[in-house]
């Protein structure tokens, strides 16, 4: 059983083990290996983003944030990162995190919620995306930096609300 | 005769000039027209981007901004911002902000360029950044909220390097 709930200052230590555990790769998030805690921090709890973590049996499995994608007169549509634990694969962490994020971006008054860099290797998040409704808008070519495969396209997904 | 060079500080009462002249129509540009001077100074006098000046005959009639698109395993593509004086349209100041962009971002290093927000109705600007070989590779629609058109999309634009 998924619990989605704010996070707290508290959660921060828990959000930078999952984070540090995605990032080791190098083949799915923007971030290097090597990425401080400090920047950590920065990123995961944004004063200005709305953190949320999700639970199961008490255990913190997943994080998203959820933030505006421009500032001003582009603040009407979203944009969310989301990390999901390691040893959590396959509990449907992901799919809670987005229809959770979704459901949130609505209630916050956002039209629309857009997606800047998926990485096109990673097929299961790509496939998750779609799978509540984002479609592929854009496609960068050789966006990121690959641990094993080279330069890869990121993809630019979105999805109307 | 444009010339283009690095800004300095002092640079910034001008900057501050131009760039609220074309907030002011809030039809190109993200910012609000009431974006404040620190708002603007942290923009434009970032000191992780590079920012430079076209000068005629002395006066600054236009600005750039070039920084990394992404961090870390996407800081590979780079990312700019421009601005041109309203009383020096016509004199190719635009055309000559984005060779020297497009120059400066190769030396740096960066293998493509990106726009992650250009206004579609901005045909002018549209029409400049194809002209030096930018690519429309999406479209995220109704994006920017244009103070006469209502919301229109806005292009995500594209160059190899």
């Amino acid at each position: 059983m998924i619990k989605i709930r704010r996070a707290i200052e508290s959660d921060f230590l828990e959000i930078w083990r999952i984070f540090r555990s995605v990032i080791a790769g190098e083949n799915t998030y923007v971030n290097r290996r090597d990425t401080t805690k400090e920047e950590a921090y920065a990123k995961w709890m944004n004063k200005e983003a709305k953190t949320f973590v999700a639970e199961s049996d008490g255990k913190i499995v997943g994080v998203y944030l959820l933030k505006s994608n421009q500032v001003d007169l582009g603040s009407h549509v979203a944009n969310a990162s989301y990390i999901v634990d390691e040893n959590a694969r396959g509990l449907g962490v992901g799919k809670a995190l987005a229809l959770h994020s979704i459901a949130q971006a609505k209630e916050s008054g956002y039209r629309s919620m857009q997606f800047n860099f998926v990485v096109s290797t990673n097929e299961v998040a790509v496939k998750l995306w779609q799978s509540v409704g984002f479609k592929i808008i854009g496609t960068v070519p050789k966006a990121f930096k690959h641990s094993t495969l080279g330069y890869v396209d990121a993809y630019v997904m979105f999805l109307d609300l």
